[in-house]
């Protein structure tokens, strides 16, 4: 135990009437939804960039945190992750999720940097062994070095797709050596800045093809967590191959990938490419897609990309009846991609930060649960459809327009809307949220 | 001829000197571009919707147009398709495109309708035997009616999908009798309000089964036109199926018709999906699903689908270049679904909206033929990626992680980040627009 | 009573427990919060504009309601304001609001208008002898008539200056009559669809002239209600002279009107402004022009105003936060300036559009007081401000920038940040919400 | 000279039809543009920030650029200024703008730092002697350093208030040392995060105590220059005080400041407040308060502030229009706060940034000078307000609504719209950019 949260009691259930802040009154990681544990449903994980490697810097100013890992040794680096177990034990979070650039030193060579991974996860290792929290994902950072400036996989120099197959190389290997369930790619850079000096695509078939060299790859080590892609629209660059999910679907199916695949979803992400978090979890549901999320807040009015404490219960309720509708969490979990505001300096912040994001979703599951085993949201909306399980329904979609042109043209066929009863199904999710 | 634009001439070209508002400065019909005539490279539409059907209503106002057709007459249908093709001659463009509801009033029954539509395109045919102007495409609109307020393809009564798969055949045999180069969809009620109430996976697979019928309708009548889908984000619905450029292709590829169905590219449903229009021009064309385009201009603060005529030119040469890019238009074209300001209430302004925009469009087509011609600019772009035609990158995408990693692992491969020099070619663009 | 509302009971609080989707959970007119009846607290109206005289068009499609009083007799008018206090005794309503054009059929000539006007008013007056639904304010629609196409008072007409101060006339005159708490402009046409055609110093001294006419004919008539300025930021226009609420006091300060008259806010013009609902009541009050709200929601995808009922309690609670630290409302009220969307067809589904609306509201309001009645929350803000009430910070607000800077310059003036602890309050106020 | 931009030419003027990179093409200093030199209309000045100090970095990647000059030695302060004077000699720009921390590296006190800044502040005077160049505005960094992370005047921490005091007075006299021509106020930080920690009412006061601080010391000193603010709506902080030149003059008017400060706009910001860059021109001329502007581009598609160099004719030109409508440049000018992207890493992609800027800039002027010089656009709209001249109108404005009511009641005024003609405008306008 390091000394960073002295004073910083371990987070315990005391129930929704505790006044006490460090304490969750609404997570409790034993009691039962819909049969299941609140932990196993939620699978949270905390995220180690945000909670550990984030300097609270802007685009407008510069570090505001003052940690004391903050300089490039291997000694800080394992300081650090002392603090993150730390952190993990506190919160009693049953995940962690990292990049290669959160948890080691850069070296001087390719080599050397590879040497500082593999100690540092060793290390990790050694706190896993006696930690309850596992690895619920790792992921290659290839966007904040300056080689990366202009694309990883879908750089115009093919030595920097090199580099970045060799990276990613690494980086899996670490995942499978800490048993991550899943290993994610997040192409930060894999877009453009303009497309004046961009081949659209061939970039496109250069991301297409490293993402089936990682499929391979995992099949020949014997890894068997998920590879997923999280999508983004932009930022930092002007557009960003993986905008969406549809978008990400639609990549797939172009490489032949779609069943080797799924999508790790971000609410913030999904609120920068135009959509509702649900709209993107239930997409992805649909195209059977879905892998993981996630879990943060992006500000509304805010064009860039926040990443806040989710502190909403309605939304995030709205977010959890898609989980569950989906069957629920298989690999994935709830990561917290979220970070400090960079004026909470203090260390307890970052551990109210978690405590209020974990209470929140907690709210919001038993939310979902309970409209689900109420079973009038999800009768209400059968209904709408129930047309379709009569047998003009069922015909109608093996038919031709011919024939159904010949159907309606004979009359018969005048069909009178019906209302859609939307603020009654509003009014029905307000009553357990 | 109808007196409507009574006293305006035929526009015809007088050069860029010319300060005749009624002439053309820069759309020169039978000028050589690249070796084809500007007409067959622009290959210009009217629209009649905007130009004819549409009153200058807004979410807050009613009717400000004053239009001698506006009522449910078929002889007002006849007088609104005269005033059309007045306009066609005045304007010498070579293509229109319409809607079903855009020229025949709607009957009392579906059969009604349908005769009116077959009496309203004979008369439209015997037009066409005198004008020189042909059809570009036609289509269905399956969102104004409240029958449709739910959803065509994708209402939950399955009488509405039969409703709208039998005026879809209408509209396609009336397009295949006028000779239509395309037949096109645009789902605007093909979408969702709340999530709340949809079964969004249901309601996609009735989209794709209508969408196959389509295309099995074509072949069965022998049409050879090409179906093109118009993706839109929203509005009016708050999310539509059709989103973009790369989520109609994922689509197509889920129900297999990505070789049967291209896209009609709008530059404003872009704006509102967040993209730029050239960034859908070279999507679609990378994914070879590139058709035709919808031109207009987006109000960039506004929120909304406001359907301007074009008015600047640097950014209509981005898009040209894209089209220039794509090997030019082939049944596709570039059709005005730009509508006059709700205050701009003269016959007058409908030619002269006209008349901007083909100007502005003429001009970005020899931007970005220059461009092309210069040559410097495509040839920058190549340079950067020169790496990927020698044997490192070739053999590079042949490779897989592990041969990848040892390479790198031993040295020797350390990229170093090139200039993306987009300034500069912002101002070697700018040399040409 | 009519029997449009037929079958629909009188909706009362049966507590949070009820099913009874025709009872209120939460609205409880007579629950005492902070020492006042929450009727008194949130003095709900309901709107006659979105309630009885929309019907249910779009942009892309026509109307879907199915109303009986449709046309535009004076008949239906009166069965509109039947079935318009209806619904005010089913929903239990204090206030309702109303434009001129929602109540009366437009006349012939402008006398003819007025004549009706008055002859609807004496009949809703009525109405009002009986019931104990009263008045929040009354206003003009100088926006949906083709008239108004180019602006009321900023037109470049003088004439439509002059149709619009007289129907102005008319309508203060009838919110005297009914005893209105408070008198409307909203300017839906006081704006630009473009600066070329438009003399924006010209306009803005013609909005401030007419803005001076109505402060002086209150006086003039004896009117002691409260002027209030509705901001929007666009929508139907380009842009809207009275932008939000910084940009309503700029405009009052310029026209010495910031005494005379307030701002009555909607939380969808407040997105669309790009701020929060919050944000634009914490500014009016600090300036001092606080007056009422227009309750809705504006769909955070969505460009343009949706006016949806609410539904989310948290953001709910954040407005009343404001409201009740600004004081609460005076002549003030929470009008419904919401409307069903176009699918929900039903009289029922009007009843609980409001009914789920009211009880979020009610929601927000109780959360509100908690949080203030708790302290904790107004205590740890003026904590961070505590330094200001000192001697240094006070003496430093008289002090000049030499004097200042002598006391820095000769050191032990040396500010060191301090945690802004953001999420340890979200947490707070989320035990509360 | 240093070696900095070795092998990079002076850019002179070479007419239209060069094809060298290194040359204007439109800018051309001595060219008579209405009567007055074009460097005299454009005023052009070059930022110190991105030029010279700005790294390259962004929200997910550090540093990309590689300058001699990146350390924090006053060494490397003073080689970065004669960089500075090389690239004003190349680029023959007649201004420059500071701000204190892109031009002094900071010291251990502030003592330190005031001593390097004014150490430097000789060694630029001394560049200044022998060069053209002359300052246009210097600005103090109040939002990069942690210390203000939560505000400078409007700091909860009356340390940091008087701090910012403080340094203000350093930057007032060194920018009046220089000879600027205005004093600059950007409120980076001068706004909130969360309105839950914020009294926005206390730090609007604080906010406006600063600046009658600011105009005070002005005149104390004998500084003649014009105090300036630039407005913008947000990023870095959630909400900034200073959103928009209608909310500047809001908080002028209420602190009695209108006639001593003006207002600095930038094209970036106007965008990111969903205003057009010329409706905030035409506002701050309308209300009196125009003073300067920042040139740049914000991308449409983007939601955060990325400063690009301008490219787009017909917008530039709108812009100018607006400026000469307004008479032209008093103190202000045309300063590029414009950025490179951080992939263009080339000495040379600074200087033809620039050059591209200034070229889109003169044709922007020319073009707008024509469109005054035709008088066809200016006239078209006057006689939209030709009603205005004549006596009706001229005694509307002077009558009150009882009197108008009177007039229109007996009949006779019954306005008919006219056509507002935009789309004619729009072509009008594009014969001249």
């Amino acid at each position: 135990m390091t000394d960073f949260f002295k004073g910083i009691p371990e987070i315990r259930y005391e129930g929704p009437d505790s006044d006490n802040e460090f304490a969750f009154r609404h997570y409790n990681p034993d009691e039962m939804v819909m049969g299941k544990r609140m932990e196993e449903h939620l699978r949270f994980a905390a995220a180690w960039w945000h909670s550990f490697a984030w300097e609270g810097g802007d685009p407008f100013g510069g570090r505001t945190f003052d940690r004391p890992w903050f300089d490039d040794s291997m000694a800080s680096a394992k300081l650090k992750a002392d603090v993150a177990f730390d952190m993990f034990r506190i919160l009693d979070v049953p995940f962690f999720c990292f990049h290669d650039v959160d948890v080691r030193p850069e070296g001087a060579t390719f080599a050397e940097t590879t040497r500082n991974l593999e100690e540092i996860v060793d290390h990790i290792g050694t706190h896993m062994e006696s930690a309850k929290t596992k690895l619920l994902w790792g992921t290659a950072n290839l966007f904040s070095h300056r080689r990366f400036m202009s694309g990883a996989a879908t750089n115009p120099d093919p030595e920097v797709f090199a580099f970045s197959a060799a990276t990613i190389k690494t980086c899996m290997d670490a995942t499978h050596k800490l048993g991550g369930a899943n290993y994610v790619l997040w192409g930060g850079r894999e877009g453009y800045e303009t497309l004046l000096n961009t081949d659209l695509k061939r970039e496109r078939q250069q991301a297409g093809r490293m993402l089936s060299m990682v499929v391979d790859y995992a099949k020949k080590i014997g890894y068997d967590g998920q590879i997923l892609i999280e999508p983004k629209p932009q930022e930092p660059t002007k557009h960003q191959y993986d905008y969406d999910v549809a978008t990400v679907y639609g990549f797939l199916k172009e490489f032949g990938l779609e069943n080797d695949v799924k999508v790790n979803i971000e609410q913030g992400h999904a609120i920068l490419a135009g959509h509702s978090f649900e709209h993107e979890l239930a997409l992805a549901s649909a195209l059977g897609i879905f892998g993981s999320i996630d879990m943060n807040r992006n500000d509304y009015q805010s064009g860039w990309d926040t990443d806040q404490f989710p502190n909403n219960v309605p939304e995030t309720a709205m977010a959890y009846l898609e989980v569950l509708k989906a069957g629920g969490f298989k690999t994935g979990g709830t990561n917290f991609d979220s970070k400090l505001r960079r004026q909470s300096l203090d260390p307890e912040d970052l551990i109210l930060g978690h405590v209020g994001g974990m209470d929140v979703c907690a709210r919001g599951l038993k939310a979902a649960a309970a409209i689900l085993e109420d079973g009038g949201f999800e009768a209400a909306r059968e209904a709408r459809y129930a047309g379709w399980n009569e047998s003009f329904g069922k015909d109608l979609l093996q038919s031709d327009l011919s024939s159904i042109y010949d159907q309606v043209a004979k009359g018969g066929i005048d069909p009178q809307p019906r209302s859609g009863r939307q603020e009654r199904l509003e009014n029905l999710i307000n009553r357990f949220v």
